[in-house]
């Protein structure tokens, strides 16, 4: 395909003095952003391109017309503050930003590239005022810029955009009540009625119902509008301008995908058989170009800026290197998704054991489990966007008799079912949590997504075995484990993107409670990591050592808070040194386990350390020190100081 | 005062023969569990009497009337489940289960004590269906009950008693829109509508305004009733059962402290000027005499057994012993809450620093914060509960100029609002946490509440200090470097009951991040502790091996995760051994934290281990083996394998 091409700033000034404050002119900009916003995630591989078009209009009204945002700078204090709390529409965003030379065209063209712009929103970028990704909170933050404004005596609104999805998180309706209790009239709620989630109708997945009437009934002021009707959305926000005794909310109605034919509800979803393609993902070069084309044929002529192409994709030496050895010398180049063997197993699982039930909240397609919701439709809970009344209802089902696996990413599954976990655990019922996306990879999403911590939020849990597979076998056998012999609860972390090659595990190998696997057996140092992409990174560091005559064990260690001695001391005892790499921060993971079990036995824990850095992965190992060539650097030095 | 009686099952059977289902009958019934409740609070000294009272004639017609439970038995999976969301409300439903010989009465006895009744609903008794205490959850597990009961052809409907404040948890809308987009019919709630959460009106702390147009508008059928006539209950939930398409809820007005005249809303409100007295505590010996005349008078001639004295509560030699020294000989019995000290620092701090402001979510009198409250209303910010709320309202009071003090219990407060706390963290602001009532102690109202897993959950935050000050004069010290130094966040870890005795900190002592304080200058062994239940427990271990010529050093850490390396060697390092000592389980805590910064080093870490034990304290710490006399015993054993 051709060369990226972005409209530059420069043209948005042009067309915007054209005609200021004409609808027709917005519309134009709008189409402009989307253009940008579309070539963004084009460039970055991955993004969120329904979800930033449906919001679009809405956008650009807000920050080109209604807003003071733009003309006070995003530093006064009296400024009106504008945030999306779903946070998938960034990108929408940074191109409206980018058009009024907020976010900077070196930027944006590094969208989720190490160093540029983050994928879901950061406030480390100009123009956002507030992190997001983790869905549910943006109202609570809402509520309190609103209320420091009013303490502080500060002018200026709030603005917070949400997706009618996000809505089912609880914590809204916690902030919606407290706003209304509070008589809170400096915040406004746009909800951007789509009436997509990810890629199902939210009436499918969990239905809103009257939302209007919803929220009125928490004490909110409630007007609707064509959130793609420019005098609609002014007429609407005159109106709450006028209240002032309480919080508003405008249900925006809107079109997913608004702006490029293909992509827009509900023929997408109808194209796709039910199914919504453009939530997030890049388009290919043939879908970019027709969405390129006609948005081009809408804007009309317009200056385009040629991007130079991509700087290369920092590759590790890791993605370079053959791997040379590996267990058995059976290693392989072959990539394979340990997730995917997650589901299937799944699948087989629930032939045998009537009482397993799988449940989810809309993340089925990411978390493989829609195979099981299709083959088993009434042993599928599917509970929407709320982890918490997930979790819980697991517990109930576990009391009666069922075996539940519930299904999230780590992130949010660990974080914000924390206490529903502990307290499920505590009634002594048998359930599976699925931590899927865990570690620092995919690191495009960024913070919210990456989870790190996931490890140590379940460690201190009585009866919670945490494991982590390496493969696709080991996959479908910790998962059988897990059904048929483990007596109390099960983590089972999963990695969501492809592995890197994959691993080869020994052909002995068989899955013991606190045995991992030897995949190179060395003399001089022993590495514990764990699931693909670390076990990649240290395979690859030993092969660069064995060329340094430096000879590595490496282990392959799915027990993250579970020894069986015996095995361990014949493993750890004969090496001079120990190291572990954690897909974690290097606190409360494998690492501190392990100091745990051989009390008082030296070692060195690497892991990601601080907040995880976003970018390409290469771009974040490298960044953490963890790709095969730091992490060869660090053993060595271990090494050193041991000896 | 006299000694303390019950009716027996018996009697209950005798009244129960003479009209059964006749409303006058059920009335007497359920006087007789009030006197039984109150009896069991008094006698355990702690428990939740409002909230029982006002619960008492749903409970009594549900479980001797409506459902089929105790006809059927709880274990027949055809059962009806009825189990309370809010919990507190268990010293009355234990008493219903009394009644009708479900639990026994050496068991109702031992209500709060070891081997007894927990604080909070536990599985582990016959008759509770569900662990709560941790408020919102219920509707969901009722729901995972209703789920698992249809799609096992199971018979049996599910009943969720919630309470009206607790409405205030998100989770339970998360809950109301699922099981109405299930259809789940088999379902009912009811709302204990008494208008009071905890010590104030609801309406007052967060409104729930027009409930009944809320839970209509997510899709349930609602109808209301008053919640103390029978005939209205009865008929309430005929029509419940006639709705087959939806689950239903009951709003059931009910009266706080109905049956006992002056501890009635709105009464008992007026009379403690605002502040309702009777949500939490026995009532002392005059109020329960009122209390217990009043209720037998309604009830008439009533067979009573007499109890045997309450069993000495097993006394630690920790709170016998007579602390023979601590740090330049200054230690003395002098109880102090640290929390007061909390409490009143903010006041002072607030003087100081107009940008300080405190968020509560009704615990403001337990945190004591109610001080805060009244010196600066304008900066006081209640959130009602919905922990997840007021930490991301926080989030956006700490990026608009303000610094917000955010204040829960720690179990809810570092668990349920987890992600928010992560999200909040990277952001970049500075935020303080005030995690109350963290640790093991008081151990009365069970694992729901006691927080043994608070610095596991924020350890792998990368800009968190968690600290937990000993001592008053600490807390206040530690508060002022919380405010006024600290760059990042902070979470202050507090006891909230009376510390054993004041620990005496020396007198040169200033709090240093990464330092703490060295209480007693031994040579064979150094205990690293904190907080002032296990120092005193500690320290009396100290003086019992002094006896016997073990001479140990005890360190009061204040610092969690964050050492003074110079300073931690000075300490560590002329003496044999290690012991860590925490009030938080052996993972994720100070132990953890001490091993990654002396690598390799050996050391003997004591805690929590498994669930909490429930109890008196000195039943508590014993079972753990945390108690002075065991700790000893740990201590000297972990000096032996050292030599």
């Amino acid at each position: 395909m051709r060369a990226l091409e972005l409209i530059p700033p420069s043209e948005f000034r042009r067309v915007r003095g054209t005609a200021v404050g004409d609808d027709a002119c917005l519309g134009v900009l709008a189409d402009m952003c989307r253009l940008n916003a579309l070539t963004a995630v084009k460039r970055a591989g991955s993004g969120h391109l329904g979800s930033s078009f449906s919001a679009m209009d809405i956008a650009v009204f807000l920050l080109y017309e209604e807003l003071n945002t733009v003309s006070l700078g995003f530093d006064d204090p009296d400024r009106d503050v504008y945030f999306s709390s779903k946070g998938h529409d960034v990108p929408g965003l940074y191109a409206v930003l980018h058009s009024l030379d907020v976010v900077p065209t070196e930027k944006l063209v590094r969208l989720r590239r190490f160093g540029g712009l983050d994928g879901h929103p950061n406030v480390r970028t100009p123009g956002i005022e507030a992190n997001s990704g983790s869905l549910g909170m943006g109202i609570s933050k809402g509520r309190g810029i609103a209320w420091a404004k009013r303490h502080l005596g500060h002018g200026g609104r709030v603005v917070v955009m949400v997706g009618d999805g996000e809505l089912q998180e609880g914590q809204n309706f916690e902030a919606l009540q407290g706003a209304a209790h509070d008589g809170l009239s400096g915040l406004s709620v746009i909800v951007d009625r789509n009436a997509l989630q990810s890629d199902k109708p939210t009436e499918e997945i969990l239905a809103l119902g009257d939302l209007e009437t919803k929220l009125t009934s928490f004490g909110w002021h409630v007007t609707s509008c064509d959130g793609h009707d420019f005098s609609q959305l002014r007429r609407a926000f005159r109106e709450l301008e006028a209240v002032t005794d309480r919080p508003q909310a405008l249900v925006a109605r809107t079109i997913k995908g608004r702006g490029v034919s293909f992509m827009e509800h509900p023929a997408a979803l109808e194209e796709g058989g039910g199914t919504y393609r453009w939530h997030a993902g890049a388009p290919d070069d043939e879908s970019f170009e027709r969405a390129r084309d006609e948005l081009l044929a809408r804007i009309g002529p317009v200056e385009l800026e040629l991007l130079p192409p991509p700087e290369e994709v920092l590759s590790a030496p890791a993605l370079e290197a053959e791997p040379k050895s590996g267990a058995g010398g059976r290693a392989t180049t072959e990539r394979e998704y340990v997730v995917e063997a997650y589901g299937e197993a799944l699948v087989e699982l629930a032939g045998r054991h009537p009482q397993l039930v799988v449940l989810d909240a809309d993340l089925a397609s990411d978390c493989r489990v829609r195979g099981f919701e299709e083959a088993y439709p009434d042993r599928f809970v599917e509970c929407g966007i709320a982890e918490q009344d997930m979790v819980s209802v697991a517990g109930g089902l576990a009391r009666h008799g069922l075996l539940p696996v519930v299904n999230s990413f780590a992130s949010f599954l660990a974080s914000r079912a924390n206490e529903q976990i502990y307290n499920n655990a505590s009634e002594g019922s048998k359930i599976l949590y699925g931590l899927h996306y865990a570690g620092l990879i995919p690191a495009g999403p960024g913070m919210s997504h990456q989870s790190l911590r996931d490890v140590s939020l379940l460690a201190a849990l009585p009866n919670m075995t945490i494991v982590q597979p390496a493969n696709s076998e080991e996959t479908r056998a910790l998962l059988a484990w897990a059904v048929e012999q483990a007596t109390g609860n099960v983590a089972l972390r999963l990695a969501i993107g492809p592995s890197p090659r994959r691993i080869a595990l020994p052909a002995e190998y068989r899955v013991e409670p606190g045995r991992g696997a030897v995949l190179r057996d060395g003399k001089d140092v022993v590495v514990f990591a764990y699931g693909p992409v670390l076990l990649h990174e240290v395979l690859t560091a030993a092969e660069l050592l064995a060329e340094h005559r430096i000879d590595v064990t490496v282990v392959a260690m799915p027990w993250l808070n579970r020894f069986d001695r015996e095995w361990l001391d014949s493993v750890a005892d004969e090496n001079e040194a120990i190291v572990v790499v954690e897909d974690h921060a290097p606190v409360g993971g494998l690492g501190d386990a392990l100091r745990r079990e051989l009390n008082g036995r030296a070692m060195t824990v690497l892991g990601v350390h601080g907040w995880p850095a976003f970018g390409t992965p290469p771009e974040a190992l490298r960044f953490h020190g963890l790709d095969g060539a730091s992490l060869a650097g660090h053993i060595s030095e271990a090494l050193a100081v041991a000896r």
